[in-house]
């Protein structure tokens, strides 16, 4: 049998014992984890050493050696991440809906865990960590699978976790890399309908776009964020300004950061300039439209094309187009977006609800930058990802998104006339 | 342009505009198309004979030329369905969860429609307006591609119900039927990832396994149901009995009948002949193991395969097991089952609550049939389906299942630190 597969059938095996665990023993093994993660850093360090080592021989640029190194203080760090799982509350068990029937029968709908969560990543071993305690809080068994960089921290960081969640009582098989690097485990584990009740996809465009193309097991898309942010012509300058520069500029290489401007053609030749010079001077360049640049407010506006509407930058650049209005930028914005953050900036009420109802999206704003989309901005504790999909859970996913429901009937000899 | 492409263009069009119409717009347009369909009978009808006429020329069997029939009180029968959607709650515009931030952020998670729901299903004319009134009245467009068998009722019926939509002020483009009834369009329909929010398969196992095998868009799994009843050592026999047969006889063509009886060994002796006794006066036909027809109960029990612990016969068959015990039992449901509806009968309360804990299944009963597992039996409304996946809906899926969420936020200049 395949490593895949014999992982798959442990895991399988390991999610029925899991689903009768009590709230207190999964928080008990959060905490022996977390504990374990710092005791047994030598060994983690060293297999991080090891990858960083590989990595570095093979030329890796260094952003991506940044994220792929480990040192004590980020450790802490993940160990600290996982205590806090700890004190969250437990969404498992949580009766969604009840009453009695007609006939008798008690009925209730609950919130059990999913059973196999697969998770493939890239090269942050931190994920590991994360993706392993999101699980076990939720009483999923997880597979995970990790990008090759990192693949030997990757395999310390289980080892240390599964060892100490298993010395916590919870079953073999509930926290398991993948220690084959080559594609076709990959698309094994895609393929594996009826064993992986939902894999979730964590990285880049391209590796989501592998994975909705390959798998055949439920899948929740995340994270690709075509981001608009649209100057209504009933903006204040100022507010748009501050808002695009922080849409933008505070954090370039997020999936919730602007890629796109928006102005009316209303105002664009008095409200776009000191935008347009903001953006130079955060170090922006600008792909703009012929009526942006015809503007010559800025030194480097270079011409857009058709796919720089298209196009998630992850960088300091931005695109600028100017719209006829309202339904313009709508329509723009349900043609290229990737339906995860949008915004308006407007003091028109109309205008403001109509953007609210018509765009296509997972998080809407109104007069704030898109930035705010994250689990820990909105309140809900953990984030496993951000589903840009409609299907199970849609925007930043807490807790429960990792989890399904379940109906329960107990009845008294009921059968059905 | 293909049609297929052509369809999904004009339901995105479609779908932005009904994302702002109001329930009174979307139940009066359900109200106009259940009176379109009786006023427009002869030409459904007509498309009817012409389907039915083809049909018998290839030999179909009379139960499949029953289900694709038409008549009158059919037509009549499907009217009052759409006309009962309208007066069911509308879910589009609920507030989930909603807060002021602290950084004074108003947010709020509301219901709004998927978009788009392509829905494939087999030969039956029915579906065609169950399946556009669903989705009108969650606000979203369909796109429909059933049976080859009946393709020309199935596009008189959208006919009539989307010009009585478009009259009643809904957008052209809302109910929508594929002609081609070849098959690759239904492939190219499963392909469209990113026009399609969801789609849902409804009809045989090959059927749902073709669609899981193709498509790159998300996919509600619904209706494959092998289901069992377990008679546990401490089940009151009488109880049993009447269990198993409700289960199996009451309508065998059904995903929530029961297909496998599992028994005790504690008990088998005394408790399975008289229930293999009434199965047999019923008509159904025994596959068992080797104790069970040792007993020599009833005349006929052919010798089980492997096969038949994984077969929904759907048909006036039964496969029937002897475990040792509780953990036999739910090792081998969690092992052969759908993970549709199953069942123990017993009177110890420790078994019942961990068969309800460790069976995975959308429904779980103790001593009640697997006949209830059904939208209306739980009091949901309507059923678009019965969901055996996990991810987004389980079991029975009433109205909500059609729709998603969408975070909408309110500012006033809110930029991120």
């Amino acid at each position: 049998m395949s490593e895949v597969r014999v992982l798959a059938e442990r895991a399988r095996e390991a999610a029925i014992a899991l689903a009768s665990t009590s709230s207190d023993q999964r928080d008990r093994a959060l905490l022996i984890m977390s504990h374990a993660l710092v005791a047994n850093q030598d060994e983690v360090l060293a297999a991080n050493e090891k990858d960083l080592a590989e990595a570095r021989a093979k030329g890796t640029a260094a952003a991506l050696l940044d994220r792929l190194e480990l040192n004590p203080v980020r450790i802490k760090a993940i160990s600290e991440a996982l205590k806090s799982l700890s004190i969250l509350p437990d969404p498992i068990g949580e009766v969604l809906t009840g009453s009695r029937l007609a006939n008798g029968i008690w009925l209730q709908q609950i919130r059990v865990p999913m059973g196999v969560v697969a998770i493939i990543y890239e090269a942050r071993p931190n994920v590991t960590a994360d993706a392993a305690g999101l699980c076990v809080k939720t009483g999923n068994a997880v597979i995970l699978r990790g990008g090759t960089l990192a693949v030997n921290s990757n395999l310390a960081i289980t080892k240390v976790l599964s060892n100490a969640a298993v010395s916590a009582g919870l079953p073999e098989g509930s926290i398991q890399s993948i220690a084959s690097t080559d594609r076709e485990a990959a698309e094994e584990l895609m393929g594996l309908h009826g064993m992986i009740d939902v894999l979730i996809p964590r990285g880049g465009a391209g590796l989501i776009r592998s994975v909705v193309e390959n798998a055949k097991v439920p899948v929740i898309e995340t994270g690709v964020g075509n981001c608009h942010v649209y100057v209504h012509e009933a903006a204040d300058p100022n507010m748009a300004k501050r808002i695009v520069i922080n849409a933008k500029v505070s954090r370039p290489g997020v999936c919730n950061a602007a890629e796109t401007l928006l102005i009316d053609e209303a105002v664009y030749e008095t409200v776009l300039p000191p935008i347009l010079r903001a953006l130079e001077e955060a170090g922006v360049t600008i792909y703009a439209d012929d009526k942006t640049r015809a503007l010559g407010a800025v030194m480097r506006v270079n011409p857009a094309t058709e796919e720089d509407w298209a196009t998630e930058y992850l960088d300091l650049k931005i695109a600028c187009k100017v719209v006829a209005g309202l339904d313009e930028a709508i329509r723009h914005i349900n043609t290229y977006g990737t339906k995860h953050s949008e915004a308006i900036v407007t003091e028109d009420y109309t205008a403001a609800v109509r953007f609210l109802n018509e765009v296509d999206a997972a998080a809407v704003y109104v007069n704030a930058s898109t930035r705010f989309t994250d689990g820990g901005e909105f309140g809900l504790g953990a984030e496993i990802g951000i589903s840009t999909q409609k299907l199970h859970a849609r925007g930043p996913m807490g807790l429960a998104a990792l989890t399904t429901t379940k109906f329960v009937a107990m009845g008294s000899g009921q059968i059905r006339e």
